[in-house]
């Protein structure tokens, strides 16, 4: 989703800071969205990443950026634990080495891009998460991203590539249907109300989260590509901007801009497992060094809803 | 090291915890030492375990408890990058899937005690370092650590073993001839005025670093066997107790015990490289995870020298 996004808007501009967009690589399991506009160079290829050799072949054109969302959500990489594993780890250890493997013997050294997850994180959790506090992730998919976060590391204290990993706050409104993921009803009791459809809500007002729309997620995305990274040091992750906020906020957020009609169509229906997974979840972070880097989020909930009206609903609420 | 001095004690006891040591599997990249005098079935093999099935048909005697203290140091690692990784990392990583495999279809669930180091940890790091602190090591081979442990948390979490990682403080003083690792001074400019040698101090009097002797790390790893790790929770790993001590109280405490005539023996060599590195190392833990589940290290460096004096030396000082 995020990548679909990131695509169209540099199809859009055609420019990523100061450079110009020459030519795009789109790699996915699905056959990626065609941009019959863009006036530079496109390929797009069905991937899988974790067969080898796929990764250098797609290095082999050495983009100076290579954007890394995949893979394989939490539920999918919990009830498969080999393909988790697979994609989410391997297939990225694959890109990796790559890129390692093709400016070897020159000065190649793309910029590498990689999406991480506020999923490395776990309970016991302090009601604000600072950025040097340890990863303890729950799920096979956050061991995942906190090993790939590692890897990142240390491949570009190597100086195999200069790469940044961002741990994402839960991207909220997300547009389209629900995927396999546990925080699917963020979304989704806004998203639903605003275009006048039922909602279920399984769990209780005052649980908290950490959140940005989808286009702060773009934003971070293309600044990340853009900015001047000596100043991370060896530390290559970041946790990224957002805003905390429980489930009544949303909810109060929800009923200033959709009205009393859009709170009626919540539908409270509570799940004791999904409960006890987002109960789990980091609520509040704090985010310092992103900041200092000039990351930025939206500061409430209704932003958040008025983003999703603006690049979503064509600014019209049902 | 850790290995055969383990393996001397549970072959001397016989025991491990309420448990008679029926049998004993010694696996290395070199000939594992004979143990005539051992009264229970061993089995000695020389295997590299990032060999694809070497785990398998290791694991196929399913030993209760699996002691994984592998491998490749630090030196070497970052001096070969491929080897680190393949060692100690998919080394690593076959033995965690070879029991998940081997328990697939039954209840076998083994106790793995893994290895790991406070290597784990790169600057820039507080005075003490908290159970809760990032993981952000600056070398392949800390990078490796905390990878396994991310792994070890997750095997166990999904409940294909019962796993526990620890940081073993850096082990002093080390017995027999210095290994590639960077913090071997630590080790030398106590073991060789000890036995009337000259040693050489490349760094000042004030590195401050954290430090357990070999008798308490295979005082840990037989706990670790022993200890039910309910409490642990979903956190597997533990940094470990351990001395707090700058190169200046490592040679007030060989003065004490050696003499002016031991101290004399330190020829000091300033050495930039080996004091950048060591300079990035953590000084001081605060490991109230492992004391409150009984793990004790030495409480002076006194304490430290007089276990080499008695285990290496017969007691005896030159």
């Amino acid at each position: 989703m995020l990548g679909r996004k990131l695509t169209g808007r540099l199809v859009g501009e055609g420019r990523l800071g100061n450079a110009d967009v020459r030519a795009l690589t789109l790699a996915d399991v699905l056959e990626p969205a065609a941009y019959p506009h863009f006036r530079g160079e496109i390929t797009r290829k069905i991937v899988d990443l974790s067969v080898p050799g796929t990764a250098l072949e797609l290095v082999a054109s050495r983009p100076d950026v290579i954007f890394h969302l995949a893979a394989v959500v939490s539920g999918e990489a919990e009830a498969d634990f080999s393909k988790g594993y697979r994609t989410n780890l391997d297939g990225t250890r694959l890109l990796f080495e790559a890129i390692r493997q093709t400016g070897a013997n020159d000065s190649y050294h793309p910029r590498v891009i990689f999406a991480s997850s506020i999923a490395v994180f776990g309970e016991p959790l302090p009601d604000v998460i600072s950025d040097n506090f340890v990863c303890t992730p729950l799920t096979s998919y956050g061991t995942q991203k906190a090993i790939c976060e590692l890897l990142l590391a240390d491949y570009s204290r190597r100086g195999f590539f200069d790469g940044i990993g961002m741990r994402l706050p839960t991207i909220c409104i997300r547009p389209g249907l629900p995927n396999r993921a546990a925080s699917g009803f963020f979304s989704s009791i806004l998203r639903e109300p605003l275009v006048g459809l039922e909602a279920v809500l399984p769990v209780s007002d005052d649980v908290r989260h950490w959140f940005a729309s989808p286009r702060a997620g773009v934003g971070f995305l293309v600044h990340a590509a853009c900015i001047d990274l000596t100043s991370l040091g060896t530390r290559r992750t970041l946790s990224l901007p957002g805003v905390s906020a429980t489930v009544g906020d949303q909810l109060a957020a929800l009923r200033r801009i959709g009205g009393d009609k859009a709170l009626r169509l919540i539908r409270r229906e509570p799940d004791e497992t999904i409960k006890r997974i987002v109960e789990n979840w980091p609520r509040t972070l704090d985010p310092k060094r992103a900041l200092a880097l000039g990351f930025r989020a939206e500061s409430s909930f209704d932003e958040i809803i008025r983003a999703h009206i603006e690049d979503e609903l064509g600014g019209v609420v049902a």
